[in-house]
């Protein structure tokens, strides 16, 4: 396997995670989103839509995606089980990493990189131009409030997001939320189930992989 | 097991397929979105975002995104495989819906809500009123003809999404581009390769569902 990262980045840190969880070790290649070495030839080639994180598979697969990233090492490596032993587990974690994402990773990139003067024309990732909405940055930060509410009512009633075990829906809520400091945003006072949450998830040794 | 469907919603479409495709037979409710009965306390209490598809399992856990309700059925009911049979058709599969649901489910979403009049206030799925942002409309819109390219791209050189079976990721990617009509927009004219798919799928009795 080949796995291209970068290490100042959101979405690659979900796949660095989920390795580490799976305490694996595997070649890993540095792609600088700064330069723009992901709109490269080179990189595009490999990935066309210029984005990481990208694990190549042992049989030479190229997978793009999280979601596709996590499935293959978790039908690769079973344990520990990142995504459920049970049919309910599994359906669970796959149903708060697509919440974790739709109203907590999709708000915070659109808060991000409507914003950023850094991020002109490039409102959404990969090599086709998007112009800024300032809008829709406000939008993302709005919903960022809606997100960390939702992650408050759901965390004062379940230990992790998706049962009582970490989980990958655990991993992706936590990178968006340590991410949303790009944009000003924490957990606010009072949440102390989503902090203590946020806490436990931090001290993990994957945390700092 | 109790489905919770809209006979006329792009979403809860996926998981009929889904489910159809499996060859069982689930005990469904029809929720009218035209009338709001997915924003009424009843609905709500079931589930606080709003939305549809909903699947509640037969242990009474409640599923209510379309991957956690097709990963639960997989793993409840194997034959025929939708989500891989080995560790990389499993990692293409997530990764070509993932694909399917950033690239065109978002794109559609953004081009309807955004400019339909009676969409006003409903920019976002759920409860919570957001305003539409034209903007946003007319990028959904650029964004389907990207989508549209890239499936012509793929297809070109396989014949399902992820690979030589039809799976989770062709359903995906069947339902958005059949929605797109919504807002005018088909699969253009000499794109041969996604037409053949989309008649491939569209013959199957699933997509009568």
């Amino acid at each position: 396997m080949i796995f291209y990262d970068c290490a100042t980045a959101p979405s690659p840190r979900r796949a660095r995670m989920f390795i580490a969880e799976k305490g694996i070790t595997v070649e890993t290649r540095q792609i600088d989103l700064r330069t723009g070495e992901h709109l490269g030839a080179e990189f595009l080639a490999l990935n066309p839509r210029g984005t990481v994180p990208v694990l190549v598979t042992d049989d030479g697969n190229v997978l793009t995606e999280n979601l596709g990233i996590a499935a293959y090492l978790e039908a690769r490596h079973p344990e520990p089980p990142l995504i459920g032993r049970t049919p309910d587990e599994t359906g669970l974690i796959w149903m708060w990493t697509a919440i974790c994402e739709h109203q907590g990773g999709l708000p915070v990139a659109e808060a991000l990189r409507n914003s950023s003067p850094a991020m002109k024309d490039r409102a959404l990732p990969g090599p086709v131009p998007y112009a800024q909405i300032p809008e829709l940055a406000e939008r993302g930060r709005a919903r960022l409030g809606v997100f960390f509410d939702l992650l408050e009512e759901r965390l004062s009633e379940s230990r992790f997001l998706a049962g009582d075990s970490f989980s990958l829906a655990d991993l992706t809520g936590y990178v968006f939320v340590d991410f949303a400091r790009i944009v000003k945003l924490r957990i606010p006072e009072g949440h102390t189930a989503s902090q203590d949450w946020f806490d436990r998830i931090a001290a993990r040794p994957s945390a700092q992989a």
